[in-house]
């Protein structure tokens, strides 16, 4: 089969690798009908995750076709067609037993693409197939389903929810990447007063308003938009999206008495903890590597049109143009690019701000 | 009346001083019964609290009888026998009305030995009477009830119940000053599986045993003993009671994937926070101020003997010997002192850990 095989730190190459087969009983191999890139996989790239082995194949997100299982699978069977997680869950741990799935110490936990070859291939072999694989019905486009492998559930569990949004909350996402977007778009599940969106690219703002902010703000502008919007209080809930301690810093400044922040972002160096303040400011902190307990929600909020996936992919590629959609997705600042979907038979390059859909 | 006054940094002086009076509609005027100091006041004393102008009476911690109420004041009458909360509460404000009191933007919060007069006094006036006094049964004694005014409360509500200490958790206490020890007491409401607790002084780790930790730790040898104690893991809950940097940061390395580390210590200092490490951990982080909701339910755990408050009392004095105990509270390293009463008859300044009672 074909496959992008990380090659080391700066290279990656899409090549004939390995067919992948069944290595255990628990084991389902998935034909991919669409793959995406993830912020991460650049991590990756750029050797900022230095236990992914060279000659691993990239990539945690797909939907595809169930071809083989293993003898212990019992709920999948080849022909479903499914959405593989980002996380694979052993079941049986501590962890796995709480639904904390990314902390599964099982065996599984964030493995694909990581820790064992990945999702970027035409065949990717999915470990614990019963827990991390979800059937998917026919009528959802693989496009769209796709977006609840990983960004999804990591916006709607580690932001909305472990941030606590209420009704009548004001939220501030800082990030507006497609993971902040996701988190602006799940957010209003739970009916806050207001979402106030932050970044630095106006194109980005301009999506967020789209998927539902009330006020956008740069950097800059943010603190004093946060503290006029609810009478110099501070927001109940703020979203980190972006993965840097002067975002988290600024995140931790717009929260009210008594909120509540909840990171998102990956995080490559530490934060400073303005404790000398927040000691005293009932301040909730919480961080989290996504779960997935919340992807049979999610699937059928998308089955009932309750969720934009749609809006968050600006370009799809034929799978074997990988290397482009890398390309596209990694110069994010100017081509536009939010999520890139591969697989799918569409060839056309469309960014969202031009109003166009593929 | 006598009182002790703040006279700027490292200045206080037991004098005479005007007598309080009522002041608005919703005040009290308590006659000090008990009083105690908490380490703020050193740190009042240090300089270290700008705030406090010069002139102000010390202390925020008291029971007594109350003699003279305002026009407005309801459920409180002359001759009633109160406990006095550090915090005082308006009941009316946004954050009030959510048992947020600590937040009170109403004219409440700590504001008794801070903005206004304290209670290290003969008399002090309380505003928000209503909202800010206890009555207590005339059984429980001064000596056990003060200590319901600040550090029971205190430690119950920002370290166990923001640390959400569940049965059979691992909880480890940072700190074993008497907000530790009351953490330590308190949690134990949950069933914990064991508590550890942490400290440099062996004086202070022994009264943890006493109180309930089922093993205890130096900070040098805590974080191995911890990891021990939970084949790796981490505690499920870590309480920072020291309010420094390194002893947060301690914490941090403590606390298990999926964890809580709730902070009680009054902190001068930013702290580093990895979030280079944490982002992925499903940390939980909480910081507070205490709110005094849980007084009452403290008091009838005090007095159904199940609150070990007067395990926390190592020295009493007469009112009048103010000084002489602050300077045995400011020497605890030496002298072992933990709570510091004055008001009661008792004369004998009694050390813990010689196992004598006053």
């Amino acid at each position: 089969m074909k496959a992008l095989v990380f090659d080391g730190p700066g290279r990656s190459d899409w090549r004939d690798t390995p067919d992948p087969g069944i290595q255990d009983a628990a084991d389902a191999i998935v034909r991919v009908e669409a793959t995406t890139i993830c912020g991460t996989d650049l991590h990756i790239l750029a050797g900022d995750v230095p236990e992914v082995a060279p000659g691993t194949v990239l990539g945690h997100e797909a939907v595809g076709e169930v071809v083989e299982v293993g003898a212990a699978v019992r709920g999948i069977r080849p022909g479903d067609r499914v959405l593989v997680s980002c996380i694979s869950a052993c079941g049986r741990c501590r962890y796995c037993k709480e639904s904390a799935y990314g902390q599964c110490v099982g065996g599984g936990g964030w493995i694909l693409g990581h820790l064992i070859d990945g999702t970027q291939a035409e065949y990717v072999r999915v470990p614990f197939a019963d827990m991390s694989l979800h059937p998917l019905p026919g009528a959802v486009p693989a496009k769209e389903a796709v977006l609840l492998s990983d960004i999804f559930p990591t916006s709607y569990e580690v932001g909305v929810l472990n941030g606590g949004v209420r009704p009548g909350d004001t939220v501030a996402v800082v990030g507006c990447g497609p993971v902040g977007l996701a988190a602006i778009a799940t957010a209003q599940f739970f009916a806050p007063a207001r979402i106030i969106a932050v970044d630095l690219a106006a194109v980005r703002l301009e999506a967020a308003k789209r998927l539902g902010a009330e006020a956008t703000a740069t950097v800059q502008e943010s603190e004093a938009l946060v503290a006029d919007l609810t009478g110099g209080a501070g927001a109940d809930v703020v979203i980190e999206a972006v993965g840097a301690p002067e975002s988290f810093e600024l995140c931790t400044r717009m929260v009210r008495p008594g909120g509540r922040l909840a990171n998102v972002g990956v995080h490559g160096r530490p934060a400073t903890l303005h404790l000398e303040h927040l000691w005293s400011r009932n301040l909730t902190i919480r961080t989290g590597l996504v779960d997935t307990y919340s992807t049979p929600t999610l699937l059928r909020m998308l089955t009932d049109r309750r969720l934009p996936a749609d809006a968050l992919v600006t370009h799809t590629f034929e799978l074997g143009r990988m290397e482009e959609a890398y390309e596209i997705f990694a110069r994010a600042a100017d081509t536009g690019a939010l999520k890139v979907v591969l697989g799918e038979p569409e060839h056309e390059a469309v960014a969202l701000h031009t109003g166009e859909r593929t």
